[in-house]
């Protein structure tokens, strides 16, 4: 089934060229399971930190919404912003890039904006390092959820070119 | 005393700019003790990652000796080096490199060869997350050496200066 995938379709999952690359070199894949699978030892294991950071750059920072899929994914913390937390998510998203030399990177996904910014507060007293990894697990967890979107989009259009 | 030391002397210990600049900033120190315990905080809580990359870039590969001090630093594991475990060991360096996207670090004051060449191996199996922060604390190693030569240099410089 998955034979339609290429390396833009990962690459829209995880902006790190080199993640693309290793998911077309490791498929076709039996289904999501076992895509997450590789992809989570992908990630984790063989992907550099120059190409973490080259995925993290991949995002607008949050609070900004440069395309419809980021803004389905933050609609939670949207619908929860006034204009006033929406401005110290933003200051704070400065101060964090400021610090970590990357944006702050949060699977906003059903979390509302102020859960977002206290997260923000506690996690910007991390060291740089210890950043970096729960960057990188974040990451990992909207990976899986675009890569479960992309799996189901490419199933229905399997489905519906069949009937 | 240390009111002597400028960006450039830290930057021969370190090769972040950033730490060259904050060690300035902390100073003057009253004496390498508290100098080595500056650097270590600012090294390991205020450095970003692109700084760790950057420090370790401005070295060279072990097993070239680009520098007169660089040389001195790699003594032991020049004199236990056979032509054989050099060449291996550049080609475990290439390996490294090619894996982690940055040089393998190792603080190499009063290494064989041999130790350097198994440390490497064993080392090469991380994920690059642990190792990025092993080849932190290798260099703070380094970095601490380093500053125990400039501090005893300046100090003779201002010793001789009074006689």
């Amino acid at each position: 089934m998955d034979s339609q995938f290429d390396g833009q379709d990962f690459l829209s999952c995880c902006g790190s060229t080199r993640f693309a690359r290793e998911m077309v070199a490791a498929g076709p894949f039996s289904g999501l399971d076992q895509a997450l699978e590789v992809a989570r030892h992908i990630w984790m294991n063989i992907i550099d930190v120059n190409g973490w950071l080259e995925a993290f750059a991949a995002h607008p920072e949050i609070g900004s919404t440069s395309s419809a899929s980021n803004k389905q994914e933050q609609s939670t913390a949207l619908a929860t912003a006034t204009d006033h937390s929406l401005q110290e998510l933003l200051e704070w998203n400065s101060r964090y890039k400021q610090k970590f030399g990357h944006v702050f990177l949060i699977c906003a996904s059903g979390r509302g904006s102020p859960e977002i910014l206290s997260e923000l507060k506690v996690r910007y007293h991390n060291r740089p390092i210890v950043e970096l990894e729960i960057a990188a697990q974040e990451q990992m967890k909207i990976t899986e959820l675009r890569l479960a979107k992309l799996f189901a989009t490419k199933a229905n259009i399997g489905s519906s070119t069949l009937t």
